[in-house]
C-alpha cells in the first residue's frame, strides 16, 4: 500500500502544542475581559447560504471566498468574517435576545488570498461588540475592553489609536468634499503604509482632488502633540453640526477612558486614523504595539449606524471592535513573550517501579485533586530517558519515587533546571497529601 | 432594496447566549481536566486535501463529506472528525513531537448527513489521546480521564462501560469465529439498540453464523453481573493468548482506576460493548449518564495498535476518547443542569445620573479590578427599563446610584430575584472600592 503524503493545504497551519498553548491562553484572556464588562458569546455555523455573505465584504472578499454547493445542491459559503454573520444573526434573533445586545465571538474565518508572511487562509478573529446603543458611553467602552485586553494580555506598551469618522466628515465638509468621503477615507487610510506622496497621487489621479485640496487633506490627517492639541487644532476646521457631534464624541471618549484609568499614553487622537470599510459612522480605532508597530493595527474597529440593514428594517447601530489574534500571537513570538513550554502542566512523575503502579496513580489523583496538574509518564522506563522525556516538553518539576521512596513514605522532587533536589514527605497526618509536597508544587 | 432572509443551513445552528454561556463552560471544563493530566492542545485547519480524509470513516463518511474544488483547483474536503486530522498531525510531525505525545484537541467537525433530533451537520469534537504508549498505564489513565471529566461536569450518576477486543476477539476465538471478527462486532455493537433477535438476525443472514454460535455470540454479550462475577465468567472462555492479554488488561483497568479512587458504580465491565469502528484492539469504552442513559453514549473511545498507517511508516499505538459536546449538552438542557443565566456577570451597573457618567465608570473599572464582573446600562433611561433588562437577562444584582447615593458616597445594592435593597458605602478609607460592598458582591 502507498503512503498519503501528510501534508496541510497552502495558508493552512497547524498548531502544535507550544504555539497552541499560549494561543489557548489569549483566547482565555480576551474572553475573560469581554465576559467583565458583561459581552456574552455567542456562536453561529462555519458555512452560511453565500447570499448571506456576498457582496458584503468588496469585490476583494467575493474573490476570496470558499464557495461551493452543497449535497442539498444549496450554495454555500464559509464565512469570511464575523460580522456578517453577527448582523444575519441579530436580523434573525433581536426580538429574543432583546436592546442593548452586548455579545462576543472567537472563531475561525476563511480567506482564499494570496498567502504572504503572516497571512493565513484560516484564521481566527475574536470580536466583541454592543448592538442597539446610541449613546457614546458605548464607545468610551469600547476603548476600555481594548486597553484592559492587552494589558491583561501582558502589554505595557501599545496605543489605542482612535478618531472619529463624523469629525473626519465634518472637515471634509469645510473643504466642499463630502460627496467623496468614502473614497478619500479609504486612500487616507493607506497614509501610514505608503506615506503622504503617494496618498497625495491617489487622491488627485483616483478620486480627483485639486492639489490644493489633497494637500489639505493630508495636512489635516498629519497634525500631531497631545490630545489636547491636536483637539484644539481640530475645532476651528470642523464645520457644521456633523464635525461638532464628532468633535463631541471624541472629546467623551477621552474624558471617559480617563476616569476609568486609561492613561493618555495609552489612548492617542490620531486624524490620520480612517479605517478602509464603508460602514463606520463615528468612532473608529486601532491599535498599535509600542514595540513592534511595524505589525499594524492588531484590533480594531468602530461605530456603525446600521449593522444588519440588509437582513431585516429594524435598525440597528452599535460598536465593536476585532482582536486579530493570530497576528497578535506572531507579534508575542518575535517579542519573546511565549513561554517555550511544550506541555500545560509543571510537574511530571516518572514511573520507576511498576510494583507500585496503584501507588503512583493514586498519588498522580491526590496532586490533581489538589489542583495541581501532573503528567504521569506511561512506562517504567529508564529513569535517564524519562527525565530527558521531561527536560525536552519543558516540566519544571520531575517527582521521583522508587521502592526505597515508597517504604519510607516519601519523594525526590527534582527542579529540572537546576537538578536540586529535595526530598520530601508524601503523605501527612491521615494519608491526604503533605503539606509540603503542595506547597513546594504550588509555588 | 429587498432585504435578503437571515436563516441558517439545515442541520446548522446558532449558539445564543443561554446556550453558548454553559456550552462555553462545558469546554472550559474538559480543557482544565485535560491539562491537569498533561495532555497539550492542539489545532488543525478546518479544511484538508480531500486524499487525507477520503475513505477514512467509511462509505458512508464518504458520502457525507463537504467536498470541493479550491481557488487553486484543488480537491478540498471540510474535516468530519479529529481523529483522521491527528493521525495526518502525528505522521507529519512525530520527529518534532516526540513520543509519548498526550494531546487534546477541541474543534467543529461537519458531515452533510440526514439531521434528525439531536443531530447537527456542524458539531464539536473534544478529544484527547495518547500516542506512541502500548502500555496499559495509558488505558488506565484514559478512564480517569473520563472519570474526572463527568465529576468536573457536576455529574454523579454516570457509567464508563470498559471492554477489550482482545478479549471479544479470544472469546470469538473459542467459537472459531476469529476470521469474522470485524463483522460480528459491527453487529454486536447494535445489540442495546436492536434487541437480541436483530442481532441474531444479521449475525446469521449477513455475518453468515450458525444459529448456535449466534447464541453463543450473544450469550457472552449479555453476562451481567459485578466487575468480579464477569470477570469470573469470561475467564474460562477467554482462550489462548489474545483472549488472555485482553483480560489481564481489562483487570489492570479496573484495578488501577480503581487505586485513583474511581468508584465500581462509574466503571463497569461490559462484555456487549463492541464499538463499531475496525481500528480498535484493545481497550474500548462508552460513556452513558445514569439519568439520560437512552441519549446513548457520550464519551467513547479506546485503543488503537496503528493510528497513521496510511500516512507513515512509523508504528504508532495509542488510546483516546472522544466527548460529544453537543450530545451532552442536550442531555444537560433535558436534566435541567444548565443555569438559565443569558450575562456572563451577575452585576448590572444602572446609569441612572448622566452628570456623574465619569463617576460610574469609575466605580465600574473598581470592581472589575477587584475581579468582579459588571455591566454597566449604556444609557441613562428610565430605571424600571433598566431593571427591566436586568430581569430578563438574569443578573443577580443591580447596583443603583443616583445624584443622592452619589453625594453621599453609597449605592443601593438590589436582589433582583427578591427585591431587597442595601446601602452599602462604595469606598474605602483610601478611595479604593469599600470592602463591605466588594464582600456583598463577591459572595
Amino acid at each position: 500500500m502507498s503512503l498519503i503524503e501528510p501534508r496541510t493545504l497552502k495558508g493552512f497551519r497547524d498548531y502544535l502544542p507550544e504555539t497552541m498553548i499560549p494561543r489557548e491562553r489569549l483566547m482565555e484572556t480576551a474572553r475573560e475581559v469581554y465576559r467583565s464588562f458583561g459581552f456574552s458569546p455567542i456562536d453561529t455555523p462555519a458555512l452560511e447560504y453565500a447570499e448571506i455573505l456576498v457582496g458584503k465584504g468588496g469585490e476583494e472578499s467575493d474573490k476570496q471566498l470558499y464557495r461551493f454547493t452543497d449535497h442539498g445542491g444549496r450554495d454555500v459559503a464559509l464565512r469570511f468574517d464575523l460580522t456578517v454573520p453577527l448582523a444575519r444573526f441579530v436580523a434573525q434573533y433581536h426580538h429574543d435576545l432583546g436592546l442593548p445586545f452586548k455579545r462576543y465571538h472567537i472563531g475561525p474565518v476563511w480567506r482564499g488570498e494570496n498567502t504572504q508572511r503572516g497571512r493565513y487562509r484560516e484564521f481566527v478573529q475574536c470580536d466583541f461588540d454592543t448592538i442597539g446603543v446610541e449613546s457614546v458611553t458605548a464607545d468610551i467602552e469600547a476603548v476600555l475592553v481594548v486597553h484592559q485586553l492587552f494589558r491583561a494580555l501582558g502589554f505595557e506598551r501599545f496605543q489605542i489609536r482612535v478618531n472619529n469618522r463624523k469629525l473626519l466628515n465634518g472637515l471634509l465638509d469645510s473643504l466642499d468634499l463630502a460627496e467623496r468621503s468614502a473614497p478619500i477615507l479609504r486612500v487616507l487610510d493607506k497614509l501610514p503604509k505608503v506615506g503622504e506622496a503617494k496618498v497625495a497621487e491617489e487622491l488627485i489621479g483616483s478620486v480627483g482632488l485639486d492639489g490644493a485640496r489633497a494637500k489639505a487633506v493630508i495636512a489635516i490627517a498629519s497634525i500631531q502633540g497631545s490630545n489636547a492639541q491636536i483637539l484644539s487644532a481640530l475645532e476651528p476646521m470642523a464645520h457644521g453640526e456633523r464635525g461638532q457631534q464628532g468633535l463631541m464624541d471624541l472629546r467623551a471618549v477621552l474624558e471617559g477612558a480617563r476616569a476609568a484609568g486609561v492613561p493618555e499614553a495609552c489612548l492617542q487622537l490620531d486624524p490620520s486614523i480612517a479605517r478602509g470599510l464603508d460602514y463606520y459612522t463615528g468612532t473608529i480605532f486601532e491599535t498599535f504595539l509600542g514595540d513592534l508597530p511595524g505589525i499594524g493595527s492588531v484590533c480594531s474597529g468602530g461605530r456603525y449606524d446600521n449593522l444588519a440593514q440588509l437582513y431585516t428594517k429594524e435598525r440597528l447601530p452599535g460598536i465593536g471592535g476585532s482582536l486579530g489574534l493570530d497576528r497578535l500571537l506572531a507579534a508575542m513570538e518575535e517579542l519573546k513573550m511565549l513561554p517555550s513550554t511544550r506541555t500545560p502542566v509543571r510537574v511530571m512523575l516518572a514511573y520507576f517501579d511498576a510494583q507500585h503502579l496503584t501507588d503512583y496513580l493514586r498519588l498522580a489523583a491526590q496532586l490533581r485533586g489538589a489542583g495541581i496538574g501532573v503528567e504521569f509518564y506511561p512506562e517504567p522506563k529508564k529513569l535517564g530517558q524519562q527525565l530527558k522525556y521531561a527536560d525536552k516538553r519543558g516540566f519544571e518539576y520531575a517527582l521521583i519515587l522508587g521502592g526505597n521512596e515508597w517504604a519510607a513514605g516519601v519523594c525526590q522532587l527534582k527542579e529540572l533546571k537546576t537538578g536540586a533536589t529535595r526530598e520530601l514527605k508524601i503523605a501527612g497526618p491521615q494519608g491526604e497529601l503533605s503539606s509540603e509536597l503542595a506547597a513546594a508544587l504550588k509555588g
